[in-house]
């Protein structure tokens, strides 16, 4: 009996070596694949040169659609198809513009300020000029509530550069973005200027979506460079400083999206749905080059390559360029609600929305079994770059299929040190794109859909 | 006894664990101090915009020495010296240029071409007109010797792209930038064109240096950009096709460098020396900001912070710009012969001088028992992202130093994927460097120097 169970242990471990093997082979072939063949530098030039900012309801996101479409049919998977979707359909509406006005000596002088209104916040319409009031974070601004009627609170909160991961500071600076118009209306201002949710060098405003909250005035918000934040906090300083601020932002009717998916049909599992995807929206302001073309163009790579190895999946995996994350979630909601309303079983998603860069990790949303299951191939995907295993975090757009069915989920961590020098500001654009750092994301990308494919979580 | 033993060994631990945490603590304070207050930024961009190429013997490199020595002075080390020696002084000479010639349909057509001369090439002095002949590899070149006299041998070698790390592509290829010219002149080549050493998008030629063999006819010699090495080998495979190359390369006598060296002298061990550095020189056709500006103010901003943080090292430190690593690597030979003379003791070298990009890992040689030693460390540093631990190489200037003490030797193992986009290429300018992966390295270098220090090896 002793010998037979050392025998049978002895099996295993031999078989369990000799699929390492055989994995450790085929993932192999997907990087020599993609290094030496992969498309996905070609497709983002075409998605952002060609295309461009591609916000949803735009022109833009209407051609991203039908050329992702026509792309991924032209690699022959099992099906694409359209899913439609209501997503909402913000315009920026003209040139965001902002002027400083303070003393200088005794000579009143004025200033123009590179600034970029919040995605969703509503314009002013025509010039609307006020006194500045500078707070440092929610509690100023309690602290300084009652002299905020009337003025334009400048949210000048700086992202805190002492964490590693940027990711850390952008999760504690965002609110002010995101709540930040309303929480200064509820007092009485007339505006918000919002210092860019960045440590970048240089003075270009970042965009990103605001909320307002429905009970409270909708006021004008806008983003305001590095640069200009630190001199604008310098004149608020050294005394009076006005701010005109003019802007154009307005809804039209909510309009039609589309996620664009592709399958390619499980031979084991066909029932196994495992998706990995990206964002096909992007902001009006840049190409939308790290965000989210990349994600969307490692997706596509992933389908070429299998296709081109001729790799035969277990489970039915799908490719998916989500419509709507920026400004509504309208794409991944509508995924997964449909997802739900089919009774599908969703048993892996993984997306790709941190940019472009070279890859480092996955986030991993999933029960501690889970998890140790992904991290046990952290040996095969370390060649690639891979030694972060993170517990939380997935994607935006897979959040709502998570939280459907708890579908285990992953995002791919590529190093994060430019991401916010370029997130959501005009410098996001193709050139800020390595060809090989984006390469590797899919190719790490591809081993982790591979790895669960075969061996499920 | 066995209370005793227990006792002893649980004390041991807790020792040890408070010492985790007391470095845990300490190298956060380096990080935190670097993130907030570094100034390697400003100093690279002093370096590269103020100063710009610095190849040993050129007004550059003695601005650059000035510049360092000024600076290092300044923050008030133990000691500041200059370790004078004797560098080679090569001059491009004039503009390096290149035309080709051939027939497209029936017309003669001529296009200008993206050259740049090797370092250490001699100039053809007159433009040098000859057939052009392409060889894929050395095999190549052998079973086509009959062929090559006259005329231009073409190396067209591509950089391996199945590598995931870079720098195998380089070790593979850049053998025909080194001995290119004189194993073409062996068989009466007039000169030599050599791919880049590189995988980038663009036209950019990168340069390099050469060594002739002495017996050898010395020939002109030039890089040339990846997409005018495309068009060239299919003009080659279309028929006849001719390059006039003009380059004007020469040696001047040769001339004084100086490595400089600042100290912070060893409270306990004051005999046992620790180096960390990067060199000073670059090639005289870039800003030279990621080789090796990043190593050099990397060092300088160890030595501002552990000044700033009130470090007294039980060993001593020195950080030393080396003088001449480019084309002679006679400043790194200068400091270990010098430190051999003197039978100083170097128990540990570390250098920067693979980019300032986002730091991975480290290059180690050394035994087998300092190996773990240092890799031990990794739950500490790998907070900083060094991961990767690879046993081998180290640095250009480190390496004598390594052969002749058996010094253990490490090197900054950046991220790979963008530095032969730019390396001894026109674009490796100050604008490719970014602020927080530039300090992150020198957080992960001051890290290691720190727990070496304290710990020994």
């Amino acid at each position: 009996m002793k010998n037979l169970a050392l025998f049978l242990i002895s099996m295993f471990a031999l078989a369990n070596a000799s699929s390492q093997k055989e994995d450790s082979i085929f993932i192999r072939k997907i990087s020599d694949h993609m290094l030496t063949n992969g498309q996905a530098y070609e497709d983002l030039r075409y998605l952002t040169k060609k295309i461009g900012g591609r916000l949803a309801g735009s022109k833009g996101m209407v051609l991203a659609e039908n050329w992702s479409e026509s792309v991924m049919k032209s690699l022959n998977p099992d099906r694409v198809v359209r899913q439609q979707c209501m997503v909402p359909h913000w315009v920026r509406g003209g040139n965001d513009l902002a002027t400083a006005y303070f003393v200088s000596g005794k000579k009143s002088q004025s200033k123009k300020l590179d600034v970029v209104a919040l995605g969703n916040s509503l314009g002013s319409m025509k010039p609307l000029k006020a006194d500045v009031i500078e707070v440092k974070n929610y509690d100023d601004l309690e602290a300084k509530k009652d002299l905020v009627k009337g003025k334009i609170v400048f949210y000048n909160v700086h992202f805190n550069e002492k964490f590693v991961g940027t990711f850390n500071s952008y999760r504690d600076a965002v609110q002010y973005r995101g709540s930040g118009a309303s929480r200064a209306a509820k007092y009485g201002a007339s505006a918000v200027i919002v210092r860019s949710m960045s440590h970048s060098t240089d003075n270009n405003p970042h965009t990103g979506s605001l909320r307002y909250a429905d009970s409270l005035p909708k006021i004008p918000a806008v983003a305001i460079g590095l640069m200009d934040a630190d001199w604008l906090s310098t004149q608020v300083a050294n005394g009076n400083t006005a701010v005109s601020v003019h802007t154009h932002g307005k809804f039209l009717p909510d309009t039609i999206g589309n996620n664009i998916i592709a399958e390619l049909k499980g031979s084991e599992f066909p029932d196994e749905i495992i998706t990995v995807g990206g964002h096909l929206d992007s902001w009006d302001n840049c190409e939308g080059a790290h965000d989210d073309g990349a994600g969307c163009v490692q997706t596509i790579e992933i389908l070429r390559t299998f296709k081109a190895l001729g790799y035969q999946p277990k489970r039915t995996i799908r490719f998916v360029m989500f419509a709507n994350e920026e400004n509504g979630l309208k794409g991944g909601n509508k995924y997964a609600d449909e997802a739900k309303a089919k009774n599908e079983k969703h048993v892996f998603a993984l997306e790709s929305d941190a940019g472009g860069f070279t890859p480092r990790g996955f986030d991993i949303t999933a029960s501690p079994a889970q998890y140790d299951k992904i991290k046990s191939w952290k040996p095969i995907l370390s060649d690639y770059g891979i030694n972060d295993f993170t517990a939380g975090g997935g994607g935006a757009d897979i959040g709502p299929l998570n939280r459907t069915f708890n579908t285990p989920m992953a995002g791919l961590r590529p190093d994060s040190q430019r991401y916010f020098d370029l997130h959501h500001a005009r410098n996001d654009t193709f050139e800020a794109v390595n060809k090989r750092e984006l390469l590797l994301g899919a190719i790490s990308m591809a081993a982790l859909v591979y790895l669960v494919d075969k061996y499920g979580l």
